[in-house]
């Protein structure tokens, strides 16, 4: 936490590595946390990385690498052979390990794993990649300290030192019968408080909540959230004690949630931050921009279709991006309050009683908003009639963007289609569209036209 | 994991409490886990909440308080004595007692403290009342478990079985010097693994990562994410131990920082979900929606100051929807990249060299949305002077949206002010009006008008 990165740092660390000067390096970086290691990874040129990373020994390394921005990570792993990948590896907790090692082509996995001298190690690996991408199992890690219910406290404080040694956090103690199924759970509380001579099985507590291997990572993490937990078991069909996932790998899947439920309500296709490529940044704005255009068309067709209109009431085609505007509004301000709710859990009940109630939010921000309308075109134009028709249809595009920002996301979520898509462009875009048209039509209609 | 709520339990629980079958109540709620019974009471009326409050004993009762629905809390302590609530508050720790006493009326929680039978609670809560909202200080709780350096590893697994049972989770115990201040920490599992005649000394950590009681909580979030901590010592100005903070407060405030960024990105001013009233929603809505219609206002101003262009080129006008979308869409993408990566500490570098970045992403994508437009309107209106007019708009105001949302986000964070508030409809509408009134200026010039 003292640590920070300045200027001054990047300068020498780039002639101490020009004069490879190893020594000097190392103890650069022998106080240093593995997460700012990897900091300062991001930001030297390519070569230097690589120079460090093959400079400090693997235990360190293997920590750095998780840290790195994947793009980094990326191009560093291509640098280096599969023996040099698979000493890093052996280092890793096995999630990690598949996770780098997933990163891989299917080629180069299959030589890491080859290289690896510990085939406990690969065949842990090679389980944990037979999972399914943002399932429990891909998230889990192999390692952890179980135990037999048939064990006294005394044996199993024993027999635990070892099996301690290799778990970063113990958290709870595992709990398994003679078959390796999960039983129950104690912490190391509980064995340093009780008797020696006690039976595991009268010390441990025997509800314990786990996850099934197959169970949708946001989903693990609303448990987890839920209901406080740093770990969890992970079972299989049999109850058998599989794996397990703890909290700070959860706090990477929110995180990750986050960001990707923002972005899509921004209408970026993909992962991408500021400092990707122009290319890669393309990709990710365009299409959703391309679909605005495509819309932008359609308002501009229906616009034509009403030009006859126009002489006899210009003012009427001046409004139209306010009323755009404000059917987008609302549009996203239900469809954001509907998907943070499904996202909590906290919608339930009929559909059609949150559409009546968004349709008398609407009606009364409608009217709030309706009037102060009415009274500017009133008292600038002077045209009353005007001032009805924009008004008037103002109330009804509140109304009816409001319940297509409510229904929409219902309507997916319904389907098991993420509602988080109907955010963002694709709900301005479609309000637009029928937010004109039925502007038009109103106004038709009011004024007679 | 195994408990769901179904309608079938609603009526049943609704029954016994008709019945006043307490004994069965009880038993109903025995095995459930006080966050599922916070979801319950959060779907009871009021009164069979209040009843089942009441029965339940306090220990498990002072958890389900934690987990409620904010809204229904409040209503709950409404209706509980400050003897009621002192009973709660004392099964709590004292993270949680101060934030549910922080929520009373000033007058009710000098009642409420002055109840409390422990002292000591009363003093740590007095104390955790006195920080800030948002900082370290009212996050922690002040349960640890501490060990002064000059103890034995034996002394030490004596003397803190007292202390381990006030703390729910040990994670890691804090090593002090005999003036109370930080000065390593070591791990449960370090203390089964060492002979038990090693000074603590000896086998502790002196590297301790802490945090200052004043530091901003999503400060706090950012470090215990980075660094992979399950808990964080908080020290005051002279490093004197006071609390610690755990990982599920801090995975509390990462979900409650993305909600409140995606709602600000939506338009909406307060913390509403689609269960609040109607006036409520109101409240957390209309601001923005004000806003929209002045911009709209704005846009309306704008193009009937050029409508006497209209007789030779109504189409112009008819394609101004097209052209605020686009504005918009843009705007916000480029803002949601930046305040998504100001979040992550991502965007380091110069304000000019990003605007450049931006300014040419923006020309490309400009120039591949402008041409498919410009053999739009070409091929279906004929005019190429008109199509030319549209298309050079378009990539003038992308460009010009992309800066803006690119900067205005970036200027606000050097300013000290949360830059998320640059999202959603504060860039839609102001992009609205720059994008309309170069698109006019801009057509004007080339049509010569």
């Amino acid at each position: 936490m003292a640590f920070e990165i300045t200027d001054d740092f990047f300068e020498n660390l780039t002639s101490l590595i020009q004069n490879s000067d190893d020594k000097a390096i190392s103890k650069l970086f022998a106080e240093v946390h593995y997460a700012d290691i990897a900091e300062v990874l991001d930001e030297v040129n390519f070569d230097e990385a690589i120079y460090i990373i093959k400079l400090l020994d693997s235990e360190k390394t293997s920590e750095i690498l998780m840290e790195l921005d994947e793009d980094i990570r990326e191009k560093i792993l291509e640098n280096l052979s599969a023996k040099e990948i698979a000493e890093e590896v052996e280092e890793m907790d096995s999630d990690d390990a598949a996770d780098i090692i997933g990163e891989l082509s299917e080629d180069r996995q299959e030589r890491v794993i080859n290289a690896l001298d510990d085939d406990e190690l690969a065949a842990d690996i090679k389980e944990l990649l037979s999972y399914d991408d943002e399932t429990a199992g891909s998230l889990m890690a192999k390692e952890l300290v179980k135990v037999y219910e048939t064990w006294t406290v005394a044996g199993c404080m024993r027999r635990i030192r070892g099996q301690a040694k290799d778990v970063t956090r113990v958290h709870s103690i595992y709990v398994v019968d003679k078959e390796e199924k999960l039983v129950g759970r104690l912490s190391l509380k509980d064995l340093i408080i009780a008797k020696s001579d006690q039976k595991i099985a009268e010390i441990s507590k025997s509800k314990v909540d786990a996850v099934h291997v197959n169970m949708d990572d946001e989903e693990v993490a609303k448990i987890m959230a839920k209901y406080d937990l740093e770990a969890i078991p992970v079972v299989d069909d049999n109850n058998v004690l599989v794996g397990r996932i703890t909290i700070d790998d959860i706090v990477d899947v929110l995180k990750e949630e986050a960001e990707r439920d923002y972005q899509m309500a921004a209408g970026l296709t993909q992962d991408v931050d500021s400092d990707d490529s122009i290319l890669q940044l393309t990709k990710a704005r365009l299409p959703w921009l391309f679909l605005g255009l495509v819309g932008g068309i359609g308002a501009f067709l229906i616009m034509e279709g009403f030009q006859g209109v126009f002489s006899k009431y210009a003012a009427l085609f001046f409004f139209t991006p306010l009323i755009a505007a404000m059917a987008g509004n609302v549009g996203v301000q239900s469809s954001a309050i509907i998907v943070q709710g499904l996202a909590n859990d906290d919608v339930k009940g009929s559909i059609n009683s949150r559409l009546l109630k968004e349709m008398l939010l609407a009606l009364l921000n409608g009217f709030i908003l309706a009037l102060f309308l009415l009274l500017f075109v009133w008292i600038i134009k002077g045209k009353i009639d005007l001032a009805l028709a924009v008004s008037v249809s103002l109330v009804a595009v509140i109304v009816v963007a409001g319940l297509i920002g409510t229904f929409v996301p219902l309507f997916l979520n319904k389907r098991g289609i993420d509602p988080a898509i109907a955010t963002g462009p694709f709900i301005t875009t479609s309000n637009d569209i029928f937010g004109i048209l039925i502007y038009f039509l109103i106004a038709k209609m009011i004024l007679g036209i």
